[in-house]
């Protein structure tokens, strides 16, 4: 029997991601799992107006979104923990820039987009921060015959309910394809 | 040593869901994965204009985000695969209803969010929808203490690299802990 649990969020576990965005031209870094797919080239995300990277990215409108493997999950949630505003995490990683040249990005993330912001939805207490991909990174040794490979890059996951990280699991059927069984 | 590997969405994988919408009063699914959460009453989705679904959420402004089990992967895929149009999607389920009246439900998916629709956000090929739910319904089943526990739930996730879909893993640490340890 279904019963209400009231308007609770349960969209968890989500990607666990680090943006980041130059702010007064040094890196700086977030971690957030308030991100999806809104598209092809489109990532959406929502961002507390009280973090410091807002900032960075109203001002450049540009940011990258960092995917992190399993072994970046201390410095992952670190980053997470303390703000810019007191501490410069530009050093904690190595940085690198790409073609927009004010998104930076981890070089020890398995992959990076470096994207342009495309729009900005007002809600209450969250920047809601649309932007299109206009350069993604890898490494080979997350990619098999030329495509990424998740039992390579390995993200992970972050869920509000315990709060934890959770480790992607197996592949379990081929898409557009399993259900023709049910036909 | 980083490689560009062109403007590709690797925020996958991501949630595996199956969005409900009345069109014409008539019960209607679609299975997406170009989802996220924006915020703790949140959801943003993006879904092709040429969809079914899309116009019942544009009239209507409700729809339902139902989240299924591994347990229901073949029928996930198979929403996913035929449209509305062609398809009388509402005789495949026990389809409910909520307070909002006209956004259905799947009684057989472990979580169901009733949404309200706040804002449309145009891109060129899709429609970005955004919500704001407004109820949640879980059965004690899929819960411990009172909590949803991603155990049972066990929702999935899909990725367009092979095309696949994938199972969640474990728990890895605990958030904001873990990484004091980077300290």
């Amino acid at each position: 029997m279904k019963k209400s649990i009231g308007a609770e969020n349960c969209l968890y576990p989500s990607p666990s991601v680090i943006v980041g965005a130059d702010i007064n031209g040094k890196a700086n870094y977030i971690t957030i799992a308030w991100i999806g797919i809104l598209g092809h080239k489109t990532i959406g995300m929502a961002m507390n107006k009280s973090h410091y990277t807002n900032q960075g990215i109203r001002e450049n409108k540009t940011f990258s979104v960092n995917i992190p493997s399993v072994n970046f999950l201390k410095e992952t949630d670190y980053i997470g923990m303390v703000s810019g505003k007191n501490i410069d995490k530009s050093k904690l990683f190595t940085n690198f820039y790409g073609s927009l040249k004010n998104a930076p990005m981890i070089e020890e993330c398995a992959i990076n987009m470096e994207c342009e912001l495309t729009e900005v939805v007002d809600s209450r207490t969250h920047d809601i921060f649309i932007g299109t991909i206009v350069q993604t990174y890898c490494e080979d040794k997350f990619m098999t015959n030329g495509k990424v490979d998740l039992t390579k890059v390995q993200p992970f996951f972050f869920s509000m309910y315990e709060p934890a990280y959770w480790s992607l699991g197996e592949r379990i059927g081929k898409a557009w394809s399993i259900g023709k069984e049910y036909l």
